[in-house]
C-alpha cells in the first residue's frame, strides 16, 4: 500500500476572519481533499485560541456529510474533560451514521489551560494525571452508551446511565422505543495525538489500540514516538501496523522547488508561523527537536529555517525524495497529514498542492513494513 | 404584519430510516422552507425517543447554513441539564455566528425520564424543580461565557469560567488572543416551549422576557398560555407582543379539502399519529383539551376526529377560515410553527402544502394587535 494523504485542520485562519469564513473554507477544503483522494480530514476542537478557531470540529463535519464520497472524517480531538459523555457519545454516534462509518474518533485531554479554565477546570485540577483520569471515565460511560445496555454510574466527574426499554402499551405502540445512537459498526476506531518525545498518548495507544498520531516534532521524538507505541501495543497482545500510523506536517508542493518555497515564506503559512506557530512552538519547546535535527541553536530557529530543514516544501521530486529520506529514518507511516493553512482569499495554490501531494507523491512513497516493529 | 409561517422538525420519522435519511431530509426541509418563504425552522433534540430521532440539531442547522438565505433557525430546545454549559454556550455563538444572526436559542429541561436517565439524572433529581434549578445555573453560566468577562463559578451542578487575556510575549504575537465565539449581537433571543394548561415555561417566558412557543394542545390551554405569559411580562416591566407567540399545530394545505383529508389520513401524517403521536398524547394527557374543545369523551379521539376538528387540514381557503377562527377565539398569535413530517420517500405533497401555507393562507391572516395582552 502506498502511503495516503490526510488533511489536518486546525484551521489557523488569521485573526479577523468571521466564523462564516472560517466554516465555509473547512466545507470548501473537505470536498477538495475527497476529490483530490485524502482519505482523511482531522479537524480539531478548541475553546480558546483566536488562530484555532473552532469549538465544534462536527458542526463543519456535518456540513461535508452530503458533498463528499470517500474521504473520512475526525475529531482531532474531542476535548472529553470537556463535556458530558452521554451528550458526546450520542454526537460521535449520530454522526458516524450519517457519515455512514467515514469516520473516527480522536480524544483528548485538553493543551491549553484557558480552554480546561473556561470548562471549570483550574488550579491542581489541570494536572495531566486528574484530565487524564477524566479522559478514562468519560471514555467507559461513553463506550457503556454505545452498547446500550442497561448500566447507572456514578463517577468521579459524571454521571450517566442507560434504561431499560419499556413495555410496549399496545402492539402498535412505539412511543416506548429508544432511538439508536451508538457508532456505525458498533465502535469508532480511536485516534490519540502524541508530541512529546516521551509522549504517554503513544503509550496508551499502544495499550488500547488506539490508531496513533504523531504532531512531527523532529526526527528523534518521531522515533520514539513509534517505539513507545509499538512496545505497548505489543506488550497488549497486539501487532503494531505502521500502516495505522499517522503524522502531521508542515507541507507544500509546487510546479518548482523555487515557487513552492517563495509560496510558502510569503503566502498564509509563513505568516501564520510568523504570527502564531513560531512563538507557540517556542513556549511549548517545539523548536528544540527541529533544531537538535539540523545541529543549530534553538533561539535561531526562524520561518526560513524551518521551510529548508523542517518543512516538506518543494516541486513533486523533491518532496518525495524529502519523505524518502524521512521514511529511511524514522521507519515510514501510513499516512502523512498535511497541516491546513489559511488560504481563503485564493485557494488554488493551496488545492494544487494538496493535488500534487495526493496524485504525484503519495502513491511513490516506498511503503512502511507493515508488521514491523 | 402578517401571520408567519415557521416548521418545526422533531422530525417523526418512522422507525427504519436511516441517521442519513433523517439528516437528509432535514437540510432538505430547511431549503424548501426557506424558498416558501419560512421565516422559521425549529428543530428539537431528543436522546430517547426512536420518532424523535435527533440527539443534535446543531448537526442539521450546520448542513443547512451555506444553503438557505433567509430561515432562521432555533434548536428547540437545547436541554440544558444534559450538557456543560461553556460547551453549550460556544456551540450557540459559533452557530449564530455562522449563519450571520439568522439564530434563535430554544431552551428546555428535558421531557422524557428516559434522556434525562442517560445524562445521569434520575430518581428524585428529576423533579421539575430540581431539573428547572439545573436550566437557570446553566444560563446564568452561558450568559457570563458570552460576555467574555473573567470569571470563575463553583456551581451546584457546573463548574465553569472565562480567564483574563494573557499579555503578549512581542507585538507580533497572537498566540495568547482568545477566540470569540459569543453569539451574532452579543445574546441570542431565547425561546421556550408551554405545552400543559397552567404551562410554568410561559411565566418563565414572561419574566425574563423570552419568546413563548405554544404547542397546541386545545383552545382553553392556549388562551391561559397567553394570559400567564403576558401578566408576567408587564408585572417585568415588558410588553407583551402577539407577534412573538409561535404556536405549533398539525397543518396540511392540499388544493382541495377532500385530497388533503385523504393526504393526511392515509399518508405519513396519519401512520405517525397511530403509530407514535396518539399513544404518547394519552399518556401525557394531551388529548383532553381536544376532547374538551369539541364535547367527545377523550377515550373516542381518533385519527379522524384530530384531522377534522383539531389538525388544520383543507384547501387555502378552508385553512383561512379555521386558523381566522382560532384568531378570533383566542386572540391569534404571530408565526404558526407546522409540524413537520416524514415526506422523505415523495417530498411533493408536504412541500406543496409548506408552498401553500406560505403563499396561500399566512398573506390572508389577520394581525393579531401588536401590544394587546
Amino acid at each position: 500500500m502506498a502511503m495516503e494523504t490526510g488533511l489536518i485542520f486546525h484551521p489557523y485562519m488569521r485573526p479577523g476572519r468571521t466564523a462564516k469564513q472560517t466554516f465555509e473554507w473547512g466545507v470548501q477544503s473537505s470536498i477538495a481533499a475527497d476529490k483530490a483522494g485524502f482519505t482523511s480530514m482531522m479537524i480539531s476542537e478548541h475553546a480558546s485560541q483566536i488562530w484555532e478557531n473552532i469549538p465544534n470540529p462536527e458542526l463543519i463535519m456535518a456540513a461535508a456529510a452530503l458533498h463528499t464520497n470517500t474521504i473520512k472524517f475526525a475529531p482531532m480531538a474531542h476535548l472529553l474533560p470537556h463535556q458530558h459523555p452521554t451528550k458526546l457519545a450520542m454526537t460521535i454516534g449520530w454522526l458516524s451514521q450519517i457519515l455512514e462509518g467515514r469516520y473516527f474518533l480522536g480524544i483528548g485531554a485538553g493543551a491549553y489551560p484557558a480552554a480546561s479554565y473556561m470548562h471549570g477546570i483550574r488550579g491542581e485540577a489541570q494536572d495531566t494525571e486528574r484530565l487524564n483520569d477524566m479522559v478514562r471515565e468519560s471514555l467507559f460511560i461513553m463506550e457503556k452508551i454505545w452498547r446500550r445496555e442497561p448500566f447507572f454510574h456514578e463517577g468521579k466527574y459524571w454521571n450517566a446511565g442507560f434504561p431499560e426499554e419499556e413495555e410496549a402499551v399496545t402492539e402498535e405502540d412505539e412511543q416506548h422505543k429508544l432511538a439508536d445512537y451508538s457508532p456505525w459498526g458498533g465502535f469508532p476506531e480511536i485516534a490519540v495525538t502524541g508530541f512529546s518525545k516521551n509522549s504517554p498518548s503513544m503509550r496508551l495507544a499502544g495499550e488500547r489500540n488506539f490508531k496513533p498520531v504523531s504532531i512531527f516534532s523532529g526526527l528523534d521524538a518521531l522515533k520514539r514516538h513509534w517505539e513507545i507505541y509499538s512496545e505497548a501495543n505489543i506488550k497488549a497482545g497486539f501487532t503494531p501496523d505502521r500502516q495505522r500510523h499517522a503524522v502531521s506536517h508542515t507541507i507544500f508542493v509546487g510546479d518548482t522547488d523555487a515557487e513552492a518555497k517563495r509560496e510558502v515564506m510569503e503566502g498564509p503559512i509563513g505568516y501564520c508561523f510568523n504570527r502564531y506557530l513560531i512563538p507557540i512552538w517556542r513556549r511549548f519547546g517545539m523548536m528544540d527537536g527541529f533544531a537538535k535535527d539540523a545541529g543549530i541553536d534553538p533561539a535561531k530557529a526562524d520561518l526560513e529555517f524551518l521551510v529548508d530543514k523542517v518543512f516538506i516544501v518543494g516541486s513533486p521530486d523533491t518532496v518525495v525524495e524529502k519523505i524518502n529520506e524521512l521514511f529511511e529514518k524514522c521507519g515510514g507511516w501510513g499516512t502523512l497529514q498535511i497541516e491546513s493553512h489559511d488560504y481563503y482569499d485564493d485557494p488554488s495554490p493551496w488545492f494544487h498542492s494538496l493535488e500534487l501531494a495526493a496524485k504525484e507523491v503519495a502513491p511513490r512513497i516506498s511503503l512502511p513494513n507493515r508488521a514491523s516493529a
